[in-house]
Formats: structure tokens, sequence, C-alpha cells
């Protein structure tokens, strides 16, 4: 594998080269301003990744890559106005500075761009293949959403649900990423399947572990505000394991602080990780996004390349797990 | 061409065989009840004439209409959400009924729908002529709307702006469903872009006959109410055509009415109808309506197909603008 700055910097090119200057640029404006937000550009970087796996040039997996991340800013986009938030990575959200119509449109417009780019894949063969993926990912995508939308007026949701759930809204994506790119590079039908799987484990292992971060994690290395998810009073993995794991009073308090909307946000976030550390969900969820971490690894070692290949990819799985801490 | 009601039953009988029954029902209810709203069903029908008029059996088409008629239900359904509609044909619309967040999330999906059932098309070879088809009018259906939404906050919108504006939000759709079916039906590229220029004058001459209605149209006849435009402060054709042509009086008068918030609709409706009468508006209307549609017809006779087929597509094209009238 090569260094993962390399992508970066391709990637990071065709994506300014690939600005929407076309009219009416009140449809489009929106477009570049949220792909130029920023952000981790994770997504489309495993793209490019799946494809170097096997060898190819990684040139050929460009619009694929940014077919990626225009559909992954597009449900950031739509799931802005949904959830009414006002700032995305520090910035106004595109409905905050644009108005909702607007983000609705342009929301609309980044996912026919995402087929557009798709369709731009070289080889006639490889791009009937990416077509059924990436529909299932995207429909799959809409699905999770709409879980956790069920799930914020739900008191029974277990935590089968929930994996489910961050499986559709997130971890589908990544291994539809790595799948394509696999795919794009030569892979045979049945070694791109295994990199969707080491990419879906991946994917809820990385969302596990965002889900232990909101709360315990490193203020200074954390990109958003520690605590988010207790002040927003969602149903993470730590608070449905705390439900299962706690004593009768514990379950009382827990419970009465999650159905009061947050008035002082420190003394409540404070209250709530109380009882977290009193029943170490903490070591549970760890054990289970190392059991998700294990299972992805696993699969990535059942594809026939070297292992000099798979290990700079586990390492680089490894690093980002741990960079984030 | 066969009856248009075995296009009616086939297609009937496919899209009730096609309801989405698969959870989570929160996200696909909308999407079935949307499209069970009834409606006319053109545009899909339009998809098996231009496979009938090759001569090819009209089922291989049938997913391709189906994805045409859902893409056409997912732009009604995020349209009535931009413009706050409370009713679609005498319905509560899909984000009065179920909210406007399941409105977005349940139009996105309905765009991925249609892409999967583009997928189905069982030639490879035509499914990778149909996605850049699909794609650049989707993009374009977008594009329409944004210059549509746009035009409302404008006072120096021009008649080729408006023509514009109405091929990217109306016609391209009529246009593309004709493409797409003819080749499927096996025509050759040359003669499917005939036919995509068959429907895309067609569209914008419906669209103007639309706008002529919805001012002049005998009520009984026509679906929806009578002066609608004129009480929504639309720059329909009509509108634009008038300020050219009127004096200094009736210019004044007009814009007058058109920048004032409708009190009582009929007198307003009445109002603005004799200015549109005494300037012969309407004259000029059906004169530009017309040269659409001989337009349309040139396109059609260019391509190689025998008379009486071409004839009976003609028939059924005027039998439609008439029988709305």
């Amino acid at each position: 594998m090569r260094n993962v700055e390399i992508y970066h910097r391709l990637f990071d090119k065709y994506l300014s080269e690939n600005a929407f200057h076309q009219a009416p640029q009140e449809l489009y404006e929106p477009v570049n301003y949220i792909l130029n937000l920023g952000g981790k550009r994770l997504r489309p970087l495993l793209v490019l990744m799946g494809t170097d796996l096997f060898d190819a040039p990684i040139e050929k997996a460009l619009p694929a890559a940014f077919a990626v991340e225009v559909f992954h800013n597009f449900t950031l986009l739509h799931d802005d106005i949904m959830d009414e938030a006002p700032l995305r990575r520090g910035k106004p959200t595109v409905h905050a500075r644009y108005g909702v119509n607007t983000g609705i449109l342009s929301g609309d417009v980044m996912l026919i761009l995402a087929y557009q780019y798709l369709s731009q894949i070289e080889s006639p063969d490889v791009r009937l293949k990416l077509m059924p993926i990436f529909n299932k990912m995207a429909i799959e995508v809409c699905e999770g959403q709409q879980y956790d939308m069920n799930f914020e007026r739900r008191n029974d949701v277990t935590i089968e649900a929930y994996i489910q759930m961050i499986a559709l809204k997130t971890a589908v994506l990544i291994a539809a990423a790595f799948q394509m790119g696999a795919l794009i590079g030569g892979a045979s039908e049945e070694d791109s399947l295994k990199l969707y799987t080491f990419g879906r484990n991946l994917g809820i292992a990385f969302q596990i572990q965002d889900d232990i971060l909101d709360t315990f994690g490193d203020p200074e290395k954390f990109g958003k505000k520690v605590g988010g998810d207790i002040v927003q009073n969602k149903k993470t993995y730590l608070v449905l394991k705390t439900y299962q794991l706690a004593n009768e009073a514990q379950h009382a308090d827990l419970q009465h602080l999650m159905n009061t909307p947050t008035e002082n946000e420190n003394e409540k976030i404070a209250a709530v990780k109380s009882i977290f550390q009193a029943v170490n969900v903490r070591g549970h969820a760890e054990t289970l996004m190392y059991d998700f971490l294990k299972k992805s690894f696993d699969a990535l070692e059942s594809i026939p390349l070297s292992s000099a290949r798979k290990n700079s990819l586990k390492d680089w799985a490894n690093d980002l797990m741990i960079r984030q801490v």
C-alpha cells in the first residue's frame, strides 16, 4: 500500500479540478460549499486503497472515489436539514446559509452527480458491476437514517437493532467504497466481497469507537464536542448496554437523565458519565469494538494477497482507530 | 402503435406488483402513498410507446417505465415540500401527512430506487446507454426547478429564459422517456435522438398549453383550479408575453396585480384575464404552442418508420392536447 498522503493529494487535486462552475449558480454553489468544508476524505480514500490493493493504477478509481465523497456529503446535507443542525465542521450548514429549499434541491442534484461520476468509470464491465453495489448501499444508508430517526422516538431499542442501524447508516458506505475500489482494481467478485466484509465490520468498529470517544475522548484530539451524544440524549451503545448492566437505582437515574431536556450540559455529562463508569460500560464497548475489528481482519486475511499488503492495511486501520483516541 | 389502454393496464399491473413492502415501513409507506395518488401515468407510457414504436416487446421496458414514474414522483414530493403545498391531487401531500423529514428521506430513497429499476433492464448494452441519458435528464430537472425558484424572485425574466426553464423542468423528462424507450426497443442512437427531440418539443408545447388552460380552460375538464397561476402570481408565458404586448396602462395594471398579494381570488383572476384578453395573448400562446408542436412532428417525420406508426403517434399527441382543452 502506498503512502496515504499520495491518495490524499491525488484526490484533493481531482476534487478541486471537478468543482461545479455551471449555471444555475444558486444550485451548484452550495454543492461546492459543502464539498469544501473539509473533513478527512476517508471514504474516497478507501476506494483508492481498494484499487491499489489489487495493483491497478489508482487514477482509474478517481471518478468512483469522487462519487462516494459527493454521495456522503449529500447525506450530510440532508441529515443536517432533518436534524436542524446549525453548524457542520464549525461552519454554517448548507440550509443555514442558503435556506432549506436550496438545501433540499442541491442535495438532490448531488445524489445524481454521484451517479454521473460513477458512470465515468472507463470500463463498461466494471461500470455494470458498480451500479447495483452503489444502489444497494445508497438505499441502505437511507434505511439506516430512517431507523436512526425511529429510535429517537422509541424506548425499546435493542443492542442488536442499534448495531444493525449503524451498519446501515455508516458501515455499508465504507464497505461499498472498498468493494468498488477492489472491482476497479480488477479483483474477482469473491475477493471484492471479502473486502466488503472487511469494510463493513471495520465501519461498525469505527462507529462503536466513535460512541466511546464522544463520551470518553480527549477534547484536544476529538473533532466534536466531547459529551455531545449525552447532551442530545442519543441512544448509543453506551446507553443501551448500561441499561442492561445497571442495577435498579442506576437504571432509574439514567432513564430520568435521558428523558429530561438538558439544562446544565456539563452537569448532565458528568452525571451520565458516572453511571457509565459505575457499570464499566466502556470495557464492554471496547470488547465489542475489538470483536468487530477482529471479524474485519479475518475477512481481510482470507483474501489471497501478500501478507505485506494486508499488514499495511491493518496497520492503517489500527492507526486510524488509535489516532482518534 | 397499440391501444394506449394496453400500456396503461400493463403498467398499472407492474406498479402494483412492485409496491414496496420492506422495512422500515416509515420510509417506504410514503413512497407507496405518493405512487398511488393516481395521475395520468403519462411519462411511463412514453417509455413503453418508444419501445413499441420499434416493434420490440414492451414488457422489456417496464423497469425503465417504472423508474421514470418513481423519478417523476420523487420530484413532485420534494417540490411540494419546497412549495409548502398542502394538497396533491386532492389528497394531503407526503410532507403534510408524514412530516417534512420523512418527505425528504422518502424522496431521496425514491431517486435511488429509480436508478435501481433502471439497472434491471436486461440488456447490459442498453443499460449502459440509458445511464448517461437518465443522469443528464435528472440533473436538468433539478436545474429547471432551481430556475423556477429563481424566477419567483426576479422581475427581468425573458420569454427565452422561461422556455428554457420549462424545457428543463418538464420537457426533458418527456424527451428522455421516449428516448430510453426507443433504445430499449432497439432503435439506433440517431433515431433515439430524433425521438428525444420529438419529446422535448412536445413537452414544451404541452407546458404552454397547460399555461393557457390554467387561465382559459374549462373548469370541468381541467384537473386543477382554473386561475391558479394568476392567484399565485406565477410568471407564465401569458404574463411575460402580455408585458411585451401591453400599452403603458395595461402594463402598470398587470404589474400592480402581480405584485399584490391576492385578496379576492375571483376578482383578481377576472382582472388579469381581462388584460390578457385585451392584448390577445392567448392567440400568441397558441401560435407558439403550435410552433413547438410542428418542430416536434418534424423530428418524428425524420425517423425512418412507417407512416402508419408515426401518424398514430401524432394522433395520440394531438388527442392529448385537445382532450385537455
